[in-house]
């Protein structure tokens, strides 16, 4: 087995270009292959205010597929520690031998998460894009902006979050990143008024974006919500807009957007909505023109995490002399 | 994170007694205590006639809870390849920080099966135990004689496998272990009918024992069903036992001898079925007379799992100068 740490993978894979065929293709495959992706495994830890998912999809033809372990405990940070952990392993989809251990503490989920929202606004947004609004100030807001500048050209960045500072810091940390002008908004109404894209990577419980604020030709990804409390958009936005695009229906109608529009009749549970592997595969058309609503509602999803392990193994085995080798049989007699 | 290999952890934990409360506790927990377990997570790949299995349990008051990826290839021979592995993973409780990873491929997963058996048995089987019949002749018949042999003293054990020679090899194999007379049975039938207990350790699809064959004082532990298409006993077993036990209710009526006494309708989906767990807390009593024909199904339980990884984890670490130490945010710059 090949064991590899996080500082080896930030080293071998980083958010760029050729990311995203490979997320692409993994939505494609959802949509027109025989991926197997059971539903997400869940340990909820309340006396910890923690939770623990794993998730995992098999794709056809692949040596290998990913099941991951994600953590979110959220009262660590009064143990000075960060509120997420995690790590990939690769299971070999011929013997179901455990082949690597990606111990990534969820950089690998950081980068296929932002690189979905490129995929979803390659497809669904304009072309030609002045500004991007971003609500939530945390990594992958920061994540989705760089994802987003792989996609399009943007002149200028709408912020906004809870804490001023933290989007001052959000500002201060992207003017060197993106060859735009990032200024902070007084609130979400102010961004999505202005924007030609906006992204939403927030936890929130409560809807952020009302319906109401909606203009021709914007395009929205939600992808904050991935469990079934959290909620970034008034249950009407997706009833509003022209085109509502989901990363696999079973999930977002169970911990996304759209089951809040189905909780409160916008939405019919049998409703047939697009999911973007549809529109990767060609099977359903992008935006089709520059008046069209759109929205993407993102929950994550194993197939992702599976591409980008495979990925990130490929680029990691190439190089020599970085990550671990172990033998399962033996002892570890270098300790 | 802490690593810890086969061979590591077959040096610092066997089945022995001092294992027995450990899963007792387990089971016990279960019943009583707001312990977490999800259903199994399973990916097929149907390809390479293989299964992955992905187990869980949360206990509340321990500080690591374990996560065991498992998985079954049965093409695996054609490649001089077992096609068992597996591995857990103990995730803390307090952070949800990965801790240690135990590459056992399966070992522990053998062991806590095992010891399920003997606790099964210490409840439910007479004190006075002449023949122990065992149908089967993989690893975890071997493990479940020895378990026995822990709870139960007997003289002579009846073996039946479709293969007489791996009976044979089983027969050599526990000679030197066992102070019993090992016989090799000619069917199933002549195994149930002269044994006081009998363990059932296949992988079969087609029952093995018939009602027909039950007689007064029987003990049955069914521990090969852990999915649907299994099946090691008649429908109509459980409903002649007199007593009826499985390790988890929700389990044993999807995946094990409940699921086809159910399907059959020779159980209601909502009777009520007596736990181990609760046998084991002393909620409901074992065993109440000699007379009594009892039968246990049990389909192996996430919480098994993490008493027996969280066990192990003592015993390794205990120990100085075993396993392998890994910041995951660091290069492994020693290999």
């Amino acid at each position: 087995m090949r064991i590899f740490t996080e500082s080896e993978i930030k080293q071998m894979i980083q958010l760029e270009e050729k990311i995203l065929p490979v997320i692409e293709d993994a939505f494609t495959q959802l949509a027109v292959k025989d991926v197997i992706m059971p539903p997400i495994m869940r340990v909820d830890v309340k006396e910890s205010n923690g939770e623990v998912d794993v998730k995992t999809a098999y794709m056809p033809e692949k040596d290998m597929f990913a099941l991951k372990v994600s953590s979110g405990f959220f009262n660590n940070y009064k143990l000075g520690l960060p509120s997420a952990n995690g790590l990939m392993m690769l299971i070999s989809t011929v013997t179901g031998e455990p082949k690597a251990l990606l111990l990534d503490n969820g950089y690998l989920t950081e980068v296929r998460t932002a690189a979905a929202g490129a995929v979803a606004a390659k497809h669904m947004a304009k072309k030609d894009v002045q500004t991007v609004g971003i609500i939530g100030t945390g990594a992958q807001a920061r994540y989705q902006l760089k994802a987003l500048n792989l996609v399009r050209d943007f002149e200028k960045v709408l912020v906004y979050g809870r804490s001023s500072d933290n989007a001052k810091q959000l500002q201060a940390d992207m003017e060197d990143i993106l060859d735009a002008d990032i200024q902070i908004a007084e609130d979400a109404e102010t961004v999505v008024r202005n924007s030609d894209i906006v992204v939403t990577t927030t936890p929130a419980t409560e809807p952020l974006i009302k319906a109401d604020w909606l203009h021709p030709g914007l395009h929205i990804t939600a992808m904050g919500s991935d469990a079934e409390e959290k909620q970034e958009l008034e249950a009407d936005v997706l009833k509003k807009a022209d085109r509502f695009v989901c990363d696999t229906k079973a999930q977002c109608a169970r911990l996304g957007e759209l089951h809040h529009s189905i909780d409160q009749g916008f939405i019919s549970e049998e409703a047939s909505v697009i999911e973007l592997g549809e529109v990767t595969s060609g099977k359903v058309e992008g935006r089709l023109n520059d008046q069209e609503i759109t929205v993407c509602d993102l929950t994550g999803t194993g197939v992702q995490d599976t591409a980008i392990a495979l990925l990130a193994f490929k680029l990691l085995t190439e190089k020599e002399g970085i990550g671990l080798q172990i033998d399962n049989k033996k002892s570890l007699h270098f300790t």
